[in-house]
C-alpha cells in the first residue's frame, strides 16, 4: 500500500497526488485506504519516518562497528548512508517532499535527522581532537557530507553504470579527504569485510 | 509573474500548483497568464533555465578569473556555486521539480547542467594531472561537490546564522580537502579580493 503511495508521490508530488490516485494505484477503494491511513499526510509521514528509521539503524550499526576509531567510523557511516541511498532510492528521493509535512510532523522528522547529523558531527569532532582529521567547522562538514550523499538519490538508477558498493567506496574516499584524514588512501580490503555484513537490508 | 509561479511551485509542487493558483498569486487573470506563457510547463522551464543560466554565468566568470591555476579555479567555482545557491535560493530549490520537465525540456536542461559539471570535472582533472589534487574519479567527485552545494538550497535561510560568504568560505575549504589539495589551509585573503567582485548579483 505504501509503495503505491510512494510511486504516486514521486510522479505527481505530494499535493499533486490525490488519495484517489493512490487508491487506484494500489488497487483498493478509497475507504479501504482510509481504513489503514488517516489521510495522505499520514502516508507521507510513515514513508519518511520509515526511511529515516532505516538509515538511522544502519548508521548506528556502522558506528558501533568502529567505536574506537573515528576515521574508520566515518568511513563506515558514509558507506552506510550511501548504501541506504542506493538500496532505498525511491524513499530516499522522497526527501524532496518533506517540506509538505505538517509543522509537528516536520519537527519530529527533524529530530530524527538530527540524530544522524549528531553521529557524524561527533565522529568528526572526535577525529579532529585526536588529530586524525583537520576540520574547522564540524557542523558545516556534516551538512556538506550529508548533502553529497543525499544527492545520490537524485541521480542513482539500479541499471546505471555504478554498483552501490563502488559508489560507496568512492564517497568514503571523498569524505575522508574532505575531513583532511591524514591517511588518505588506506587499503580498503579491511573495510570491505566489515562492509559485507552491513549491505544486507536491515528490514 | 514568474516569482508568483515560483512561490506556488514551492508551496504546492509542480503538479499541485494550478494555473489558477498562480494567476491568483500574481494578481492577474488566467488568460493574462496564458498570454505570457503557453502553459505551466513553460513557466517551470523558464524558471529552471534562468537559474541554470545564472549559475553558469557565475561559474564561467569564476573559472576565467583563475584560468591558469586549477586550485584557485576550483575554489572560485565552489564559491560561485555556493553564492548562487544562497542568492537564488528559491530558484535553486526548485531543482526538486525538474523531474516534471517534459522529456525534451529535461534533455535541454541536462545539457546545460552538463556544462557546469564539465567545468568542475576539467578543473579537477587538470589539478590531478598537475599533481596539486589527488582524485581517482573526477566525475564522482564533481557529482559529490555539486550535491553538497545543491543541498544548501534545502536548508539555507537569509535570516539564518551564517552569512553566504562564510558558508562559501567553509565549502571551499571542504571542497579543496575533498580533492586532496596539498595546500589545505592556504590564506584566504588573496582569494577574498577576487571574491568580492563576484558577489555582486550578475543580473
Amino acid at each position: 500500500m505504501l509503495s503505491g503511495a510512494l510511486e504516486v508521490f514521486y510522479e505527481r508530488g505530494y499535493h499533486g497526488a490525490s488519495v484517489r490516485d493512490i487508491a487506484r494505484r494500489v488497487g483498493v477503494t478509497v475507504p479501504a485506504l482510509y481504513y489503514h491511513y488517516e489521510n495522505k499526510q499520514a502516508m507521507l509521514v510513515t514513508l519518511l519516518e520509515t526511511g529515516m528509521g532505516e538509515v538511522l539503524d544502519r548508521a548506528w550499526q556502522a558506528a558501533k562497528d568502529a567505536i574506537d576509531d573515528p576515521e574508520q567510523r566515518l568511513a563506515n557511516l558514509v558507506e552506510a548512508i550511501v548504501l541506504y541511498m542506493t538500496d532505498w532510492v525511491s524513499v530516499a528521493y522522497l526527501d524532496t517532499e518533506l517540506r509538505y509535512l505538517d509543522p509537528e510532523n516536520r519537527k519530529r522528522y527533524a529530530a530524527l535527522r538530527k540524530q544522524l547529523e549528531q553521529l557524524l558531527t561527533n565522529t568528526i569532532e572526535e577525529g579532529t581532537e585526536n588529530g586524525v582529521f583537520a576540520v574547522s567547522h564540524p557542523d558545516d562538514t556534516t551538512r556538506a557530507l550529508l548533502g553529497m550523499c543525499q544527492a545520490i538519490a537524485t541521480w542513482y538508477h539500479p541499471e546505471g553504470p555504478h554498483a552501490p558498493a563502488e559508489i560507496a567506496e568512492r564517497y568514503v574516499e571523498i569524505a575522508l579527504n574532505a575531513v583532511g584524514a591524514r591517511v588518505q588512501r588506506k587499503p580498503t580490503s579491511g573495510k570491505r569485510s566489515t562492509r559485507s555484513r552491513r549491505t544486507d537490508p536491515v528490514e
